[in-house]
């Protein structure tokens, strides 16, 4: 029975519900795997209050003028690059403010590399290399809770006196004595025995998204539920950005020329339009207010 | 009415249930994504017949000797990339077998390109310069159903007469008219409108994870549900290959040894076991059986 639990909570337990995967159709594994995947809705409910505290604590360190860095290995690594990477075309930031870091380095996003997340000492080094301050807060992202490298990488954290968090998918994780706002994610048993690619990492990709965009909505970056500092790189943007702006005005003007003379920033052509100033003056105010577009509109 | 129908079948809608976003605590941003997140499940199970069929004409295009394309940009692309190269360590399989191909290059995965995923050109191009052929498949995902880059890609493997598939996130999507197994994955409107980087990046991941999941114990990667061609390139996957051939061996002999002897092959260290046999006569009977274990061991 023990025994039983144990499996229940590890993530290289076996999955009873999936002993004959060998024999199913197509069709049969994906309608398993979807059921499976409930869990992973079911294991970040649970969490949920770990998960705010620690995107909470996201927000304050960049608010201490910090960044936030994720750090993993494999999926775990690959999955804090691609959150990290979303959080400038989304919310218009630098690629400084939030940064993943993989054990092997880039290149180990598309090849695994062998042994380097064995090692405590390549974490620390990862960090250093990115010149990791006591501002920082750095996320430790690892489905087994006992990665090498992350642990290493954390350990280096607290000696340097930044943030500490982690991102875990097992109950009661090693990583979770380490820093300071743990979260663990139990998702169970994978439907292919330790292939915590799957609903651990699909946990570990909706909890990243929660904390980034928890940190940066806390930051002033949304209005209402706009994201009105999206930066307009594609068609696609341009044309989510007129239709950001013709939500939030609902006025029959011309779109595109206010947006080209926002020089492309959908919150400083809002500001423009709701308070009729110029660029500049739009500019001033929202730097007044710390890009917070509510206080502006709403203070008048 | 029908705008409001609209609204809540595109990824670009805007949520009401987060219109107060920008006023919401840390921990109140975390409650909503978790029970948004809950339609991320429920639109994949709607999808589940297409995704089956999707799996399973992946399936026969590696066994017809083709190779998987994931194509897209930014988020869509970065999932594409994520799921490909989880194949090699977990199924033991080479890199060309699943390749995510990404709007701008490598350098994209880490910084948004200005531009190149509104080209068709490019989609085709990317997918000339891997040497796509009409024995390959190639799996357009797109959230919007539209983008131009995944279009163009999509024409031009149709061209070619490779088979292709989509994974979008909006009903009557454009791309599921280009294809033979489209799937449309209907997550709705974002707390953060238009960004679809959340539900819908979440629903494609797990929409790749049940392609090449399917795909792969349909080839015969797992015995019972093993990870059996799992390559050991780390201390844990070293252990966990030893706790697999524990698992399915339930003797008192020497793993390690067993395992090292089979060159570090969780399934030839299994035949090896079971059938009594060396190296040499064990990757024989599995060359015979096409890498199915269970047919080795139930056939005697």
């Amino acid at each position: 029975m023990e025994n039983e639990v144990i499996e229940s909570l590890n993530t290289e337990g076996n999955n009873p519900r999936s002993r004959d995967l060998d024999q199913m159709t197509s069709q049969q594994i994906v309608a398993l795997m979807n059921q499976e995947d409930q869990a992973v809705i079911d294991a970040v409910h649970e969490a949920q209050d770990q998960i705010g505290r620690l995107a909470e604590a996201a927000y304050q360190a960049l608010q201490a003028g910090g960044r936030v860095f994720y750090v993993g290995a494999g999926t775990s690594g690959r999955l804090g690059i691609l959150d990290a990477s979303e959080c400038p075309p989304t919310f218009g930031v630098s690629a400084q403010l939030f940064q993943g870091v993989i054990a092997g380095g880039k290149e180990a996003i598309f090849k695994a590399k062998e042994g380097v997340e064995d090692s405590p000492q390549a974490g620390q080094e990862a960090l250093q290399a990115k010149g990791m301050t006591a501002q920082d807060i750095v996320i430790g992202i690892a489905a087994s809770g006992r990665t090498p490298f992350v642990l290493g990488a954390l350990s280096y954290a607290k000696e340097v006196g930044a943030s500490t968090g982690s991102v875990s998918c097992v109950a009661g994780a090693k990583v979770s004595s380490l820093v300071d706002f743990p979260v663990e994610v139990v998702t169970g048993p994978e439907v292919l025995a330790g292939s915590t690619r799957l609903k651990a990492g699909s946990a570990q990709k909706m909890v990243l998204n929660m904390i980034s965009t928890a940190a940066m909505v806390r930051s002033g970056k949304a209005y209402q539920n706009y994201m009105v500092d999206l930066k307009t790189s594609n068609q696609k943007l341009e044309k989510r950005a007129i239709n950001i702006l013709k939500a939030l005005i609902h006025e029959d003007i011309d779109y595109k020329a206010l947006l080209e003379a926002a020089d492309y920033h959908v919150k400083t052509a809002l500001v423009m339009h709701k308070l009729q100033v110029d660029r500049a003056q739009a500019q001033a105010e929202l730097a007044a207010k710390d890009g917070h577009v509510r206080l502006i509109l709403e203070n008048r």
